[in-house]
């Protein structure tokens, strides 16, 4: 009945039932999301903060929506950097934040590690929103949550991972959590932009030819161009990243026909998506992906804090 | 019952009877405001995104008081501009808000036009709190409350509107509400700072000779001076400005004995405005308006989003 | 029954028995705060307005917590300076928030004499959060708390306030507030940290031979040192600082074995305070000050607003 975690840091802690518990739950708060009336008292007097030390106003929302229908009490803090507000270490703003009798803190950080260094200090439930190249579990939770929701189930299924792979903090959460569902995941990128740990991950295999390998996949998840690390060293243009790592409309035959396109967004349209393939009406489900980011934020918060029929038990 | 409009971006579109029943929810909701307990459920559970893309402390203020008085959750969103959030289209972004199951945008921005794309991209409800120099439907909305509550009526009201009717986003929704309800209209500017569309905005005349017309006035509305864009080019002075185009103390006995004295705010004191005009307790509307626009923004949200007794239908 | 203060600016204006009151209001809202749902309805519908014109992470959050709490709405406003809006002056900014029907303004302006003269301007309670190097008496009184807590009673207390007279808001409301509470109070700083005004702010004594007067002090508070402000003219080395005014482990033995430490936060580990005294297990109270300020606020709001079993008489 209850939820044996009390953080969601690193993906790789979670079995694929605790995964799967996550995923359902965050399936049945799409009733709430879609009545009249899109609140819940579930988490009414818990107070959540938002600790986001690196813009980001996608998740943020996502958080702060989640937080709301849920009718948490949010505190938005933060804006710099975790590591000095006044000078002060990180784990005296840590200690700071916990006597005032919070339940949770959400935190963003450019840096990797900062979410496991704060649940450590604290004394309160950690979402990791983001740390550096590290993770980015709720990310890898939605992209699972709109993959399971299109394909039913991830045992066998061929997923491809395309793209900026060195610069990507969404992979170090996605990769782990498909191959603990059991999902054979293939890594597609140049080769100057596959990192040495890519093994690490425990990706399965590994190529820089598109095209051979895209016949296969059931869902291609495509990640965002880091534009302004692009230009120049490892890539010799846009241009040319799009023709040969690009999801373009020439590669819709090459698709299996029930084949589906992620992205985390936001887009970089002729980058590494063509419209043709971001707004395709069967493959793309990106905006599936937005709406599970609030059904799965909305079930961590619950599932974490406790949640039963009686509220919660922080 | 119902009200036929799902947004609120050009006053033209609106009839006399539709206003008149915006105004007269708008009173409706006097009593939540002068109550101990300043809220009422009427909007829990929606949820509704400012997309403020250009700085407006005082009517975001507004719109978020009235949010929170009809206890909807309110999400603020954007800061820079609505055409790039990390290089993103307008269009991907009103996208991925849409899928987060928002009820309604209100959206200010420098660009003319963005609120009705808003409205066209997405299927939910848009109020327009400033596009550019374009409109600004509550702001009118909100003065014609305040000439409302002081006149009675709006037929053959003689409303002189003075300033810098060029710079002003206030003029494109004002005028052609007063012109709907009925009342005459005349434009004071200096020759320099009336623009080529007056007509097009449907005041009945235009002159540059105040005192010739300040007998006639049941209403003067004195539009905020852009200081930045005054000194130099379209006017000698902000001293010789105050002389002929600012309602002094010297201009109160060419006044009519119950003419009001409106400004959209801020002041600033000594150029449009003397302080004894800005102050003086028969006539000035000033602070009225600013309740008004607290009172006129319930009343949108309540009926854009469907008010009836039972609650919300988005 | 009532409350006899309608704001809450200068600690001077209460007595004893008010401040007394005020401290046992506090500490009956630990119960709301340590059960798991930490919200009562007692201010819902109540528009409180936070001015921060000056950035303050800490004191804003513990305001922001505390509304929440209470389930009052919250309204952020300003950000650089009350005395400029667009140009527009202080009074105007006042008038124009009074017209949005609020209950209250927290003003934090780093001008002193703000508060007052906003409350001289409108009809709502205020609450001065810092001014200038004024008052800041919700801070005293979470000082006041943390010593009653562990003390028990303010009658023949000594305490000790160490340091930064000069630069310090935080004395211009706690020295009075101990004063009126009846406890002796030594101030202990550098001669160049002294302000002439010190014997007006109600000191027993001044010192700057730390270990002289130590052995005698039930209770040490800390300032907080400005660091930009001390290299250079006013003291020699921070380290020097430390060696004479610091709170360093080797002045532990000298301390009465039940004496307290006491700072405002953020700490200046190594400056001020050795971090063995910051989080020295019997001594330290600076966690529970954090809390204390949670508490403190909520009484102030409770009781300003006229806090009684149906609600709020504003």
């Amino acid at each position: 009945m209850g939820f044996p975690h009390k953080h969601l840091i690193d993906i790789s802690e979670y079995s694929a039932d605790e995964i799967m518990q996550l995923l359902k739950t965050a399936e049945s708060f799409k009733e709430v999301n879609e009545r009249r009336i899109k609140q819940v008292p579930t988490l009414k007097g818990a107070t959540i903060v938002n600790m986001f030390n690196e813009p980001s106003t996608r998740t943020r929302s996502s958080f702060e929506i989640a937080e709301k229908r849920l009718s948490a009490n949010s505190l938005n803090f933060g804006g710099s950097s975790t590591s000095s507000v006044k000078g002060e270490s990180l784990s005296d703003t840590v200690e700071t934040l916990c006597s005032y009798k919070i339940d949770m803190i959400i935190v963003r950080d450019k840096h990797a590690g900062v979410p496991r260094k704060i649940a450590d200090l604290s004394g309160v439930h950690v979402i990791d929103a983001g740390d550096g190249k590290h993770q980015h579990p709720t990310q890898a939770l939605l992209d699972l949550y709109s993959i399971w929701e299109h394909k039913g189930s991830f045992e066998g299924l061929n997923v491809g991972v395309v793209g900026d792979i060195s610069h990507s903090r969404v992979c170090g959460s996605l990769i782990p959590a498909l191959k603990i569902m059991g999902a054979n995941v293939c890594v597609i990128a140049p080769p100057t932009l596959i990192p040495a740990n890519v093994e690490v991950l425990g990706a399965d295999s590994v190529t820089s030819d598109f095209d051979s390998v895209l016949p296969d996949l059931d869902a291609v998840y495509m990640l965002r161009v880091q534009r302004e690390r692009m230009e120049g060293a490892p890539f010799p243009s846009l241009r040319e990243y799009n023709m040969m790592f690009g999801l373009t409309q020439q590669r819709d035959r090459l698709m299996k026909p029930d084949a589906i396109i992620c992205h985390p967004g936001p887009i970089n349209r002729g980058v590494e998506l063509d419209s043709f393939m971001a707004d395709h009406p069967d493959r793309s489900v990106i905006l599936d992906q937005v709406y599970a980011g609030i059904l799965v934020r909305m079930a961590a918060l619950y599932l974490l804090l406790g949640g039963s029929e009686d509220g919660i038990t922080a």
